[in-house]
């Protein structure tokens, strides 16, 4: 399996969803005989969700045997690890277009960073699924296909279809302006009172990363930057976005906020930051918390700037 | 409009699709009457292709004039420039699942960066509507939103329906693995005979950037990083991927190719890759053409070499 330094963990705390070392068993996927061995394995194990949310068994997620005589084309297959493969039930029924949920909150601090890592990739597995019954060449009905890591249309006569659907990963930077020893923070409407972080949103087709936080930030606050430069990346499966951070250093400060996007914005200097990472009473803001990758992009500024 | 030094054009010469400077025009998305402006603006300009192919007037792409009676539900609005807006019309039509064209390789190096980058972007944006007339939760019709930068399901009665679309962006790693002053490169099957480059592979749910690289490396050439960096990013509109570049440190040398996937791959030093970039006739491999980001990756690896 392959072991990696994660990227950056500035505070010796990952961001949360990040870390996973489940191996993915790439090669399963494509054959259906060791999908059949993995689903008749005696070890195999269901990780347990009540709707999109985790459940835990004490300080850990529940994971149950596999079920007798279930249906192979209702299961994702996760990986496998040294306690055998691990699969998730799909779940038609989950809320569409649903966003974090105060039980991922609350959970999360109970996880290992590898076991939320698992709950991450089921999550955004399970609601991508749950969206994509049908086929968007063709409208027609799709199922499950390479252990879950697909669909496969199921209409051969309509005009090139049997089309196959992958899930889909959508990338958003996540990014700090700075100028003048300061970074710009902001906050939507629908906030916590006082939260403040990163400005962030989707790329799209036809841009790179650097020109996306560009763009970003002349959108939603008007102000122009010279240099972009990549800090680290984390998977958010809210639906399935993966965060890429960066930084970048802003022409001026002054700023043309978009109001519809963002309520308020503001420069905020290192003892600000830091502040209101340490939760201190007088802060001039409430901190995003240790699982945003938002937190981890203001602890590398301040380690940046020697704060 | 944001200026950006675009994030390591190593040679002088940025790859392909990169170096946009389209105003994306994101508020006229979403104002009704600012889209009926746009579309009834006689100066707006209408981006021919050929089904996905690029149409060249002399030394540009080719735009015309907005033909009169339109339906706005028939065009994407790419942006606008000091010549006004410009649109792309959508066509069901073109072939599904198309990869990159022989015209694209033609005509890239007539066209300036940013037109390229337009053509790229239309291109994306055409193929992702005409595979994606039908909502993939409820099966019913979709239309044009938000001047073309998203679908809309019609199928208001279905339950949870009404979802709205948005362009997929699919992130790749691509990727050099290093070991001892040299870098891995491998071909595909299906690719011209000598060609060699970067590794890549689409990034899954539950996973950073950085991890995907390391699962990529260890299920299609068998080996362990240790550390993964970021080099630069860029739009590949073969459907519509965001291929991301990084370079890995390599634990050990042996390989273990998965031989589905890759025909064949081996380390080279920088010599071989500094005779391979400048074309000589003893070159270990055909490097990958300055439009791909592979060939900006080897240039990068070759300057950190002082080769």
């Amino acid at each position: 399996m392959p072991l990696i330094d994660i990227a950056k963990p500035m505070s010796g705390v990952l961001p949360g969803f990040v870390g996973g070392t489940l191996d993915r068993a790439d090669p399963v996927r494509n054959d259906p005989a060791l999908q059949a061995a993995a689903f008749a394995d005696p070890r195999a194990g269901l990780l347990m969700l009540n709707g999109l949310d985790p459940v835990l068994a004490g300080d850990t997620l529940a994971i149950e045997p596999m079920p007798s005589g279930a249906d192979p084309a209702d299961f994702v297959m996760l990986g496998q690890d040294d306690n055998g493969p691990l699969f998730v039930r799909l779940n038609a029924d989950v809320p569409h277009g649903a966003n974090f949920s105060p039980k991922v909150w609350d959970a999360a601090p109970h996880l290992s960073a590898n076991a939320l890592a698992i709950y991450g990739t089921a999550r955004a597995l399970v609601d991508w699924h749950a969206r994509h019954g049908f086929c968007s060449t063709c409208g027609g009905g799709t199922t499950v296909n390479k252990a879950g890591w697909a669909r496969k249309c199921l209409n051969e006569t309509a005009r090139d279809c049997g089309a196959e659907h992958f899930p889909r990963v959508d990338p958003v930077t996540i990014m700090l302006a700075e100028h003048d020893g300061r970074v710009l923070i902001g906050r939507q409407h629908r906030w916590p009172q006082g939260r403040y972080s990163a400005l962030a949103g989707f790329v799209e087709p036809g841009e790179t990363l650097e020109e996306a936080v560009a763009r970003e930030l002349w959108e939603e606050a008007g102000i122009t930057v010279s240099d972009v430069s990549y800090v680290m990346s984390q998977p958010w499966p809210f639906a399935s976005s993966l965060m890429v951070a960066c930084m970048a250093k802003a022409v001026d400060d002054r700023l043309t906020l978009d109001e519809s996007e963002i309520e308020d914005a503001f420069w905020v200097d290192p003892a600000g930051v830091r502040a209101a990472m340490n939760g201190e009473p007088g802060a001039p803001f409430l901190a995003p918390p240790v699982m945003a990758v938002a937190h981890h992009l203001f602890l590398h500024w301040l380690e940046k700037m020697g704060a």
